[in-house]
């Protein structure tokens, strides 16, 4: 959007915790100049060094920057550091990297936007230790324009997407890939239970299952188009088939002294797709009988 | 093992479903001569269109080559094929792709070993389409003999992992594989359903799990470690900030009208872990919970 996109745009963080800290440390190192503050002014030292401004109050990081980056405890922290600074919002460009609910979200987007400022929600997907590489995700939702005005910015971060207008969408999508990841989680922690009972060493079958995986993950897409039109062909095999791979998996489990809890869950998901009359389609169906 | 390593030896597949049918174009495609038999005979002519010699018995096709590769229905299939050719079986590798449990995997290396054949069970892990690529993964145990002299070969079906001297192995990863597998699906269909409560398309969210999830698999070789030393440092958060990130996620899905199948499924396993002093671990330490 700028004539000058050889010069970055300065940039502030307030907040400086494991995530904080990290995206400060992104930008220094893509070498965008960065102005820091945070509460405990102690954490800034290390920044600095490296080559950060710090702020005496979180109102002078503000007014020194167009972008303003926000990553601190929590909403409430949130509505603390900025109600403190809220004179100088007007014209600026706030991403709040601070996790919460999409409500949380909406009413900090209404509030940034009653002073002035365009507001981005984001949410860090990968943790801290990716962060300043690729293959750290970063997901936006809010102001369109904000996020073209910061895009060369957060590029530092990691990847950036954007999901849309609506600044709940990106603390949704954390909510909903949580699930995805724990589902995995408890999904692979219960076949290390299971080949573990065998003698099998977690860490080959760790490296089986990873080799495995993005198998897959090639399914979602087309599962998810699936869904979109409400045909669920059985290419990998009907709810009915899978009924019994996953009885098999629950006897050979119970057999094996491991604990049901996660083929249970799934057998009874399946059970109840069978029951609502998907019994011939793909697992995909299921996604009607949750939602 | 052979100083012939130019000529692939010849093969066998006996069984000529949609497994069988695509493992003998894999090895025509390869270059290598292929013997075929299916019990409806008719169900071999394109592959003889391109090259295979169809055998009139399936001891004529056992005789014929000194590695024979199986793919019928079940166990009880495999064992009227072979029980009938017994006589033939002496010298040659088997190589038995048919699904199974570990148990009749046993039993049948140990009828095989009696008819002086070397044998190994294997699974085709990635459904039929991929068969002949590199990204189609096959695993087997048996032999270890046995899986040197057939490498070359069954390279030519897909990537080929061998788990060990334990027969039931391969048919017990398959089982854990499956787990996994569904784990991540209605994990995947749950948030479909969540997101899609929000009015997200589908297919929008698919590739950003997608994108995601590689994220998480970087994961597992981390936590199979974990398990194996029996620590569990919680990099990514203890099982008691977990346990408040999946409460939040059932209530975000209750609000939007989704079941709570599935996080309910989840936050029960973490509530276990924590019941049994794990509040302050990472969340791998719910492997010990399970096993
Ligand atoms: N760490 C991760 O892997 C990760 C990943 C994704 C999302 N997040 C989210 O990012 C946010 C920050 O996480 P974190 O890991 O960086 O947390 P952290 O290491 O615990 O740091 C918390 C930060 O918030 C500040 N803070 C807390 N209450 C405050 C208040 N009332 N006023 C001003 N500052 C306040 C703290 O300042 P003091 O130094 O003065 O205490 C500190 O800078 C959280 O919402 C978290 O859920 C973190
Ligand atoms: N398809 C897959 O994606 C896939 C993936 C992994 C594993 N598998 C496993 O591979 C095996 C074969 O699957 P498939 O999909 O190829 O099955 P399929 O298409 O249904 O074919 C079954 C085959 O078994 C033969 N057969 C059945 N009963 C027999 C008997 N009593 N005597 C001789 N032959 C008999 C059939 O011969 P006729 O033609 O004469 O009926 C046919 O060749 C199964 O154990 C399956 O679980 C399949």
């Amino acid at each position: 959007m700028s004539d000058v996109a050889s010069s970055p745009p300065p940039v502030s963080v307030l907040g400086l915790g494991s995530l904080g800290s990290a995206l400060a440390r992104a930008l220094l190192t893509a070498g965008q100049p960065t102005t820091v503050w945070n509460r405990t002014a102690g954490r800034a030292d290390d920044l600095v060094t490296i080559g950060a401004s710090q702020a005496p109050t979180a109102a002078a990081a503000i007014a020194a920057t167009e972008i303003v980056v926000i990553a601190v405890a929590d909403e409430a922290a949130v509505r603390g550091v900025l109600g403190s600074a809220a004179g100088e919002l007007a014209g600026r460009v706030l991403v709040n990297l601070t996790s919460g609910t999409p409500e949380q979200a909406r009413s900090l987007a209404e509030w940034a936007t009653a002073q002035g400022a365009a507001y981005l929600d984001g949410a860090a997907m990968s943790g801290v230790r990716l962060v300043g590489r690729a293959d750290a995700l970063f997901l936006y939702s809010g102001s369109a324009e904000a996020f073209t005005a910061v895009e060369g910015t957060v590029s530092a971060f990691g990847s950036a997407a954007h999901l849309g207008a609506d600044a709940g969408i990106a603390s949704l999508y954390d909510t909903a890939l949580l699930g995805v990841n724990m589902s995995l989680l408890t999904g692979f922690y219960h076949a290390l239970a299971l080949v573990g009972s065998a003698g099998v060493d977690a860490r080959e079958f760790a490296v089986v299952a990873t080799g495995y995986l993005p198998f897959a993950l090639g399914l979602l897409a087309d599962h998810a188009r699936q869904t979109v039109q409400g045909q669920y062909p059985p290419d990998e095999g009907t709810l009915d088939v899978l009924a019994s791979a996953v009885d098999h998996l629950v006897t050979t489990s119970a057999r094996a002294g491991v604990r049901t809890d996660v083929p249970d869950g799934i057998r009874a998901l399946v059970q109840r797709g069978i029951d609502e009359g998907h019994g011939e389609h793909g697992p995909a169906s299921l996604v009607e009988v949750l939602g």
